[in-house]
């Protein structure tokens, strides 16, 4: 099973340990995380799961493997830029999504287009005409995300 | 100047005549308009934009040209499926977005983490733990989107 | 008429001078030229149909439209890098490839493979199993390459 | 290490024989399989990378990722159609081309432009100006294209 792990690549200490901690459950559970490559939420997911010797894959990108974490084990050269971001979440059963910048938005919107389930952990919440849309799934702490995560990706085969 | 306009490709009939009361403003204004190519609110942009002489161009997802809808003037075959709509955003000096799909929420991510200004018309607010970002610059009517969209592309160009 | 014109961002003087007779011939026909809007042959190809009154599109590779060369009407900003080169081949009704460039030569064949003529102006030629592959239409000069790109373009059109 | 094979999706028995032993050799040598998941020479690589217990990976073109042939162990979704086939080469260290379509030679085409080496079973020789191009190393069998691969990517990385 594939889990993206989606965030900045800048993060806050914070939000580096959330993503250590979603990166260990995802191993420990036998999914592979895949991401977008390179550092802040993505490199702490990634060495949260080598830490339990969990498998990664990182979506980079530019044009340089070399720019891949250290802890990615499989680095795939894209060299599209940020519309790479759309084949981390697509080739996801589900998605768990660290953060509030707006690339992270901008993922987690294309995921619920797609249909892929988002996970949310300090996150965007949605609005359409006032009324809150629920189509996020919340969670309040890393372990839980994981198995919202793992779920939601076995429901989903089920469909 | 380019203005996207960006929405689903199927909408109710208050979307189309919002569409193309914002394409027929914006050929007034002289400005080209650029979108998906393909129908609902980009096929009313377009349909409005030539109704008062404007230009449009339409950036297309699939491998052909004539999947455009009939007011494209310029059709690019991308064939790079949603992807596309990174191009739309990207080559726009501003957005206007109508209507409140996670295909459109995603553009507007995109443009604002792209630093591309918003115009919104019935489309989404956004919340970042309780606080609601007002990044996106709400219009009332058609009118006041092509405003607002022509005055923030040139407030940007001085930057 | 859209017609691409393909070739290195950087080039001989005799390639700069073909590709400015390209240009000033499309734009007489009344072809609308699109290209990969840098430098090199793209440049010199849109300053001969801007000469000539013409219109062009650049696909830039990046993330920023002031990359365009000055000749360029209609800057579309990609940001997914030399994958652009399918977006400038599949626009077009026919392409003119002018140098031997192996980006060059992977336009050709993806517009080979996309059912796209390509006439060449002192490019490559192709070889499967000792026989000489005939698809690119050789051209011996810029005014040739013209006829021959608009001939093809209006053939293919009847299909 | 990551290879990719590429090829046709549609092939002659030779080229299937041909495919799965490249993707035998590939395994017992340790390399990773990276493909364009389809089938064809795709899937008789994998097939045969699988019989050995080696990894495959497979760069989807669409957006489903049960399109994967079944040989495929992790199936990465682009959705960007043609323009994946880049992401296949520029994810490898090394490419060995199978066959004589137009879609391999711009693959071909694309990893010279890139710098990475290309080896030829049965497909493409190359001319300008009637001067042959030797840039693709030829091989004359499956075991010989594995050992070039292996090779040239390991002189690679000593840059």
């Amino acid at each position: 099973m594939l889990i993206a792990v989606i965030g900045g690549g800048q993060c806050s200490a914070e939000e580096v340990s959330l993503a250590e901690a979603v990166g260990r459950g995802l191993a420990r559970r036998g999914a592979i995380l895949i991401c977008g490559g390179l550092g802040g939420v993505m490199e702490a997911a990634c060495k949260g799961a080598k830490s339990e010797g969990g498998t990664t894959i990182g979506i980079l990108p530019g044009e340089d493997r070399s720019a891949a974490n250290p802890y990615v084990d499989t680095p795939i050269v894209t060299g599209i830029g940020y519309a790479r971001n759309l084949i981390v979440v697509k080739s996801a059963e589900a998605v768990i999504a660290i953060d509030g910048s707006y690339g992270t938005l901008s993922e987690i919107a294309y995921a619920l287009q797609s249909g892929i389930p988002v996970i949310g952990l300090d996150t965007w919440s949605l609005s359409l005409n006032e009324q809150l849309d629920h189509s996020i799934i919340q969670a309040q702490h890393a372990e839980e995300a994981v198995e919202k995560a793992i779920a939601a990706a076995l429901e989903k085969k089920k469909d």
